[in-house]
């Protein structure tokens, strides 16, 4: 076979993957939702080779499936099953280009993991602020091909706040060296931002420059109980008015939410008694000292119970204790896994509609379906929530998911009508690739697929994902 | 004419201006460099009304030269001399459609100036951190359109950083309505980046969501002699470790350009004497209170004093004081400009390659020509420098002007050679479209060209501008 001969002769044959087993695991995604095939997975050991692969792919108009870590929610690196894709995985782009302090920045190639990335920037002195749950698996590439969120993005932003230039290889084949290490830069068209987000329906980003911060010289972690929602706003106002931009993570949890965790797995400890409705974990990491972030957490939490926006608090007292607190609010989604699942909405709203949205949209569900059980939780400073519908004691999950694509409309049609996102941070994929046909403008569609048109005019790189 | 008429039946007759003394200002820029030539000033007053202007233009593929305030300094808002373009004027478009203190945001139309965004802002009790010295009459939709700077890009970065979301009236005459009011969004390509610094050529911004920030308790300032340009970046790395993000300023000045200050404008009060070669101004923008942000900036500078990265140092102790210093730094330009101007060029660089990159350029410059005078000074923390030449005393600035292009062409090749960008915060427009096709690649340039083609394939909006 002419495509196959031609991969084996640019990789060598040892990096082009035909038998099944070898290519099973970049076939399905790790959730086990989408399952593909394709004529090959090739591991192009470089830019060069990641060039060539597109070229020699070209010529038989054969499609191109770009996968990292395979880490993502959305299905978007994994193949149809036609069978005529060539997965192309970056994880032998393993290389740190430059360590640049003084510049802080870091150039690094696709295939790293975030973890790797992270580390590299500790041993240089400094932060690399992103930070997720697959961060040991999941490669910087494929964080910024999906623009990655997590806990972090209150303070320094998403993966494409944290690049400042890349490395793509085009659709033609061609490589865009867009490595700029600028802070700076006002010359055309920001064309970083076009590929970032784009999760590889554009070209397959081979490496970038990231932006590095300073090392904080602590990290403090608080847990407080709300009264109600709307508290969480106010705390989150008075926790940025104080701190600034210290304040680097302010994530909100319901009652029920942190129920099922100490119900589903009682070794979790839970900080404060589930008395409040609502809980709020705050972190600030303080460029001073511990007792001066110890000090101003201490004003925060001292403000608001004078204002009656928190009634109860803790400030973890060691970095066991904050590591604790962390832990309970990333058992709730193993807590509902266990459980059997539950159906998910990863959706942002801006920040003033959350306790609106929440309130009338868990009163719609509740009105429509009496088994119904909200599980809420999320990222209330990027307004980001993980709104997520289970079913009550002695109803089976199952239930909720016969209802799924009920719940998905109700949901999506309010957080449509509040002017937010339904997709935050997980992207679009496979998963939300009809939803978005509903949500999105007919303008803005044409826009978009008047650019995918730009830039890969045959409709090889990735299809089948975003653009509905 | 059936163009005019079409035109005055949408927008009124009196917003449609064809009288030369009326057009005049709307067709040379403000320091009188470029002068064009239009069929029309039109102003029209709200979204529906430019997409008017669009639709009807069109029919006769007039082209269309979007213009703010006017206070561009690339020639990237005047017509050419054809006579064949449209002027839209956006002054009109001047309705802040949306404040929510509690999302840190505010929706505001094209037409506003910075200043009243600024003061918007400061309504609801929050910062929008753009400055820069045009804003008193610079409008939000310019520096959306251009990206602009500024003073306080190292904490809060360019105009790019600062927009969530964005109406457009594209080349079609259709509304994009990208007024999005979150923080995460990952449905698709990220068109806002795309028009925000396109200068006009994809289509013409009407309004913008705007992020906000907390106010800060107290601004210091703080003036500090540095015994050679190395130290400035050691100081930098400190005072970002020891401050974090309440850093928010930080420039760095040669002697030289303060010499030439204190001779033009002996007004100007200089806060220590010119005895080192260069000089820094440092901003901490504390969240907490002014003795605390005190106590920081004077523990960075002490610590900078014992490391001998600092020879001298002054914190301002009023308002008036750190005023006075933001004053010194202002009238570097103005005493050039007093004196003759010079020949600037608006570079940036890796941070790291400063002082290399202006060690060896000075020394390539001096041993070239005699009678050459740097003034260098510029945002440091950016990587940005004003790196403009002019002439030893006695020497009229004539004799730089005469090899501008010579000096032009030995500094651009300097910066490209470094990774450096030759348009930092100023743009392209007119004035470095030719020199843009020097330093760009011809994929990055072909990437551009598909992009414009795509989103306005007539060539209508703002031509002769950005791309070479």
């Amino acid at each position: 076979m002419k495509l196959l001969e031609a991969l084996r002769a640019a990789l060598g044959a040892e990096h082009v993957l035909t038998d099944a087993a070898a290519m099973a695991p970049s076939l399905s995604d790790w959730r086990g939702r989408y399952h593909g095939a394709a004529q090959a997975v090739v591991r192009p050991a470089n830019t060069a080779e990641v060039a060539a692969v597109v070229r020699i792919a070209r010529e038989s108009a054969t499609p191109i499936v770009p996968l990292g870590g395979n880490t993502g929610l959305v299905g978007g690196g994994t193949a149809d099953g036609s069978g005529r894709a060539l997965v192309l995985s970056t994880q032998r782009l393993r290389r740190v280009r430059a360590v640049d302090a003084a510049n802080d920045t870091l150039t690094v190639e696709a295939g790293l993991t975030l973890h790797e990335v992270q580390q590299a920037a500790l041993a240089a002195g400094r932060l690399f602020p992103l930070s997720l749950a697959a961060e040991g698996s999941a490669t910087i590439g494929g964080n910024l091909a999906a623009n990655a969120g997590g806990t972090q993005v209150l303070r320094y932003g998403n993966a494409r706040d944290l690049c400042l230039g890349l490395e793509v290889v085009l659709a033609s084949g061609e490589v865009w060296d867009g490595l700029r290490a600028l802070r700076k830069d006002n010359t055309g068209y920001d064309l970083k931002h076009l590929f970032i987000g784009s999760e590889g329906t554009l070209g397959v980003i081979t490496a970038a420059v990231l932006k590095l911060h300073p090392l904080p010289a602590a990290r403090l972690t608080a847990w407080a109980a709300l009264p109600e929602l709307p508290a969480a706003s106010a705390l989150l106002a008075r926790a940025r008015g104080l701190c600034g931009a210290s304040l680097t993570a302010f994530e909100v949890m319901s009652a029920p939410c942190l129920a099922h965790v100490a119900e589903v797995m009682p070794q979790v400890r839970l900080p404060l008694p589930l008395t409040a409705p609502w809980f709020a974990l705050l972190e600030i990491s303080d460029p001073e000292s511990e007792a001066h972030g110890v000090a101003r957490l201490e004003a925060v939490l001292a403000a608001a119970l004078e204002a009656a926006e928190v009634s109860d608090a803790v400030v973890a007292q060691s970095l066991a204790e904050a590591a604790g607190l962390w832990q309970v609010r990333e058992a709730i989604p193993e807590a509902h896994a266990r459980s059997g699942g539950n159906v998910k909405h990863d959706i942002s709203l801006p920040v003033s509609a959350i306790p609106e949205f929440v309130a009338s949209t868990n009163a719609r569900l509740e009105a429509r379906f009496e088994w119904i059980a909200p599980s809420v939780f999320g990222h209330l400073g990027d307004g980001n929530l993980h709104y997520n519908m289970g079913t009550r004691a002695g109803v089976p999950v199952a239930t909720a998911f016969a209802h799924e694509a009920e719940i998905r409309r109700l949901v999506h049609e309010a957080v449509a009508a509040r002017g937010g996102s339904i997709s935050a941070e997980h992207g679009i994929g496979q998963l939300k690739r009809a939803e978005l046909a509903l949500y999105k403008s007919p303008v803005e569609l044409a826009l978009m697929r008047s650019i995918k048109q730009a830039l890969d005019p045959q409709g090889l790189m990735n299809p089948g994902k975003l653009l509905p």
